[in-house]
């Protein structure tokens, strides 16, 4: 791949392989997709940098060797040291070679120099998956991509599928560069087109197969529960019944007979009107475990998203709380499901909110596979026009210690995100959150990594040898961006405040009488969601101690989760010192200043940065600040209307 | 037309022409599609209920007469008389006739019995026109009838011109026989596809033009002001420059080539996005005589529409009024417009509200000539789930006197309704939203009526022989929902509180920090929008006394429209001598209950109502409860919680 070309060369710059491209290497491999991909990759950065690389030759005056190991770094990990002037990677098989080759390209210069003593490298979990909510075809509402905001789909156009896939293959090479090793094609809410994506249409799903193979992913599908009716013409998609179980088992028999090592289904039951076990009077374990069945043979997996609630809500019932809704439906059926059924558990208990507590949900099932989802693609911070990086909320998320740290389990098996790319030229819309989809497979590798030296990484890769104030720039604008984008959207933890439907934008009462369980019950007098155990829903009390301690009372419970646990007056004062109400009115000043400084920042970098990306981000500069604005007035209106507590430092509050 | 078939037989059953059929008629009239309108109707009934009717014989024993006179009631009026046991029609052609046949018809027996003085029946006003929002393909977000609650077309199916005409023409006979005497078949907001009637497709509307011919119908077309840059491929749409005058004037010739009768053009310009003179700096006035010069020689009209104003308004900014936009903006071109342009002008200053004053431009330019606009499709009064009669609400309307009634003039020289009706079998989708485009075209014909009279009218006709419990209960179901609809909406005249986009359904907020000008400035004191001359936008100014007088204080104000005219405090005592919070509560409850009792009666009417529409009200009562109830609570929800004061008779607030 070239640096120019339709599609940007995000974190894959040709100059990010000069350090690479420069040595005498050998590669010692078998042939194979992902070692044939590593030894494409050094043969073009040695032609490129006038190194050169040798495959299966003799051990000689190499700078870098990279072949296979008698240890066991596990079949993604891989090995690096340094000795005598030779740097040395090696892997179990192909998959650990490519993403040491990665690893030592992230390293540049730093590979080869010194002595480095033996680092065994392995990712923390073995599930690094993106899910696409691709439609297939355009929805006439949801459009291509739902959700999407990178441009249409990048697998399909006009329903169809594309004929090339070269930015599939770039798209690959990217996410491998980052380590992720799983993609589903398509939308959880799987309407008629892609429903035929599993049956007549799995040859256009085999060759998109093909084409990420050699990166080390593996290709999922989005399925419905009710294929064997809508595809298979059954009268039922009970789990239990025989003719459907046999109708799946045949199904994926085809599947794996065009694509051999298919990762497996995702679904999405019983969930915001899709069909589910439920109708059989049947539990999630047998809806997850009827395609765990059909899966297993051929070492399969089935992704079951807890995404269950009641979306028909009644405003007027402050006792039904949503944010309870996945713990109470999936808690009592830890232990049942199939060893190679993983649930899929949204990162928070609402839906990708700027803040949300972590589920209670993750960790409260031991005996149970559970893959933690987040949102790279922005629906509720920004849409890829506010630059919102994501980064720090993963890392808080992935560093969750359910039990407050007496063991030392890692939070789950896998991690999923919603991706934020599309065929965009930037591949992300708003070129800096390719930063998100960056730290999204990195903080899956390594989920206690410094969230901030990702960060720096992602900057290094993309600007080859940039200048300090290049990088520190950068730095600036992306790291205190998503606490910035939560200081002038919704306070403290209370979430939503949307406008309904496509979520862009503030309407601070969208969602307050509408049936999606999504309130803050502000009134003239207080603010917030009472759910302690006390007096509240009791969500308090799906935490393990010490949390649920911590949730319960105002007093313990954290600033910035305070009016998700508790409706208080606009008086009540904050572990900060400041009240509720002066804290949402300085946030929304400081938030709409901090974004004005961030465009600031960018406009000094205007002679560092290519031109087309940099009018880019300043054109979405703009648009976020039109937007800031226009939050933090709604928001400073709306309650000093409602409190009639003037700003303590008299700024224009309309 | 039988009474089976693909649609309902709505006013004109057969059995609404028993008293005529049974007769022996002498028809004297030339051949002429209106003349041979009149003839067929009479064999018709005839046939069916054993009369005899005559065409041009001589005189002789014969119960009805119609044929022309020597006097002249005018183009459309008819003279009518009864003695010696015969009934006698005149009129000066064949219009005339068609409306006095339909008039013979609604008075059944008794235009057979006794003695009658000769009677002038002419309509007030010469203009009586329905507007179809009809987008001729389906429109991505606004379907194929924008603000269409009745199905789809009645005019295109998928695009194309329907093959078959006969719902055409059945529309056409209904719409004779309530008065009205053109229609614009499609959408003010013209897209491409629509923009092409006025020239390939032109066909298309000469074949529908042709079918409406014979009940008086003119046919117009709405186009769009940038029709010489997007259909003729000139560099610019001045109104002022001569290649585009020329381009209008050889375009219209070519109509009227296709349609001797063409009744013109209908236009939105410079209006929501629309384009028009402004952006060549040139007025309304420039703009509409374009358009009627190119009329002008084959007697054509062009409808201009004034509903002008700044959509991208800055809620911040409470001193642009929305209200003011239509006067300020038309009232200084008074005089500038061409004889033959028609301002027309919607009922209100704002957009078709439940309850809106009388706009102030109505009655301020009189030496223009205005048509008054309202909206048979109920985008704001329930969009044909509720049950909503407009009879009352248009009537206050047409009997309102600019200046108090020191002059006796009439308030407009046109009435225009948006039109209700679909290829929905009931035509209007609610099938008692029938009598909203009935009674629209007798207000029409005469707007000093009383519209209890052309309700029960209305109900005699569309129920023949309906005993006195269906008849009175059709009455008591509709007389008091428009006020019904009223009390559970958005409260003394304040107008919106709806859904953004498609405007069901309640939202207090939805549009309160939009860009749309539509604001109610609910704090925690009080409520309203000061349109005073002394303190506010000056809107009250807009009028001449007595009104400006009137409107100028909360204390002369009617209370129906003090929220529309003043911001008072919650506790301040209406005419009524109840506090404005709580009218709010009362009359919430008060309209749900309206609605409750109203759905009772329906219930009790099922013996004697058709089973398939009295299936299809009662599923509609169903929907309008749910959402009447949903309005009561929301609405009174946010005012408690903005308030804080109590409903005094202690029922649940949530």
């Amino acid at each position: 791949m070239t640096d120019s070309g339709d599609f940007d060369a995000a974190w894959l710059p040709s100059a990010a392989f000069r350090a690479v491209g420069g040595r005498r290497v050998l590669m010692r491999a078998g042939a194979g997709p992902p070692a044939d991909t590593v030894h494409r990759e050094l043969a073009d950065a040695c032609e490129r940098f006038g190194g050169r690389v040798v495959r299966d030759g003799v051990d000689g005056d190499f700078d870098l060797v990279l072949g296979p190991t008698g240890d066991d770094p596990g079949d993604e990990g891989f090995t690096l040291e340094r000795r005598a002037g030779t740097t040395t990677v090696t892997a179990s098989g192909g998959r650990g070679l490519l993403y040491g080759l990665f690893h030592v390209v992230r390293l540049g210069e730093d590979a080869f120099r010194g002595e480095r003593a033996r680092e065994v490298h392995r990712p923390a979990l073995a599930s690094r998956m993106l899910d696409h909510w691709d439609n297939v075809a355009v929805h006439p509402v949801m459009g291509q991509v739902e959700r999407g905001y990178a441009g249409g789909s990048l697998f399909w156009a006009d329903g169809r599928a594309r004929g090339d896939l070269e930015r599939v293959r770039a798209y690959g090479r990217l996410l491998a560069a980052c380590g992720i090793n799983a993609v589903a094609l398509n939308n959880v809410n799987v309407h008629e087109t892609e429903a035929r994506l599993l049956t007549d249409r799995i040859g256009e799903v085999a060759a998109i197969a093909d084409v990420l193979r050699p990166y080390g992913i593996r290709t999922h599908l989005s399925v419905t529960f009710a294929a064997p009716m809508v595809l298979g013409g059954l009268p039922t998609a009970d789990p239990l019944d025989g003719a459907v179980r046999a109708w799946w088992a045949e199904a994926t028999r085809r599947v794996y007979e065009e694509i051999g090592d298919f990762g497996g289904y995702v679904v999405k039951a019983d969930s915001e009107g899709r069909p589910g076990p439920f109708a059989y009077g049947r539990s999630h374990a047998d809806g997850a475990n009827l395609l765990a069945a059909a899966l297993e043979p051929y070492g399969g997996t089935v992704h079951w998203r807890a995404f269950v609630y009641d979306h028909h809500q009644d405003w007027r019932d402050r006792s039904t709380d949503r944010a309870r809704a996945a713990y109470d439906h999936f808690t009592p059926l830890d232990g049942e499901f199939a060893p190679n059924a993983v649930l899929q558990v949204k990162h928070g208990p609402m839906d990708f909110q700027v803040r949300e507590p972590v589920s209670p949900l993750i960790g409260a099932m031991p005996r149970t596979r559970v893959a933690v989802e987040v949102q790279a693609t922005q629906e509720y911070t920004g849409q890829q026009r506010h630059v919102c990086w994501l980064g720090p909320m993963w890392s808080e998320v992935l560093r969750f210690r359910p039990d407050g740290g007496v063991s030392t389990g890692r939070l789950a098996d896998g991690l999923v995100a919603v991706s934020n790319a599309g065929d965009d030229p930037f591949w992300t819309g708003h070129p800096l959150a390719q930063a998100n989809l960056y730290a999204f497979g990195r903080l899956a590798w390594d989920p206690a990594a410094d969230p901030r030296a990702v960060l720096d990484e992602w900057i290094a890769l993309t600007h080859p040898g940039a200048p300090a104030r290049l990088a520190d720039g950068l730095h600036a604008v992306l790291d205190g961006s998503w606490r910035t984008y939560e200081k002038y959207t919704a306070p403290l933890g209370v979430g939503f405040m949307v406008q309904p439907g496509h979520h862009y934008g503030p309407s601070v009462d969208g969602y307050e009488y509408s049936p999606w369980g999504t309130y803050h019950f502000a009134d003239r007098d207080g603010v917030g969601v009472d759910r302690s155990t006390a007096t509240g829903t009791g969500y308090a009390g799906q935490y393990a101690e010490p949390w649920a301690g911590v949730y319960e009372s105002p007093d313990t419970c954290p600033d910035e989760l305070l009016l998700f646990f508790h409706h208080v007056p606009y008086g009540h004062v904050l572990h900060s010192g400041r009240t509720v109400i002066q804290h949402i009115y300085d946030t929304h000043f400081e938030g709409v200043e901090e974004a004005e400084e961030a465009r600031r920042v960018w406009a000094g970098l205007a002679d560092l940065v290519e031109p087309a990306r940099h009018a880019r981000v300043a054109e979405r500069f703009e648009e976020q600040l039109r937007s800031a604005r226009e939050w933090r007035d709604q928001v400073n209106s709306y309650f000093l209307r409602k409190s009639g507590v003037p700003d303590a430092r008299g700024r224009t509050v309309h």
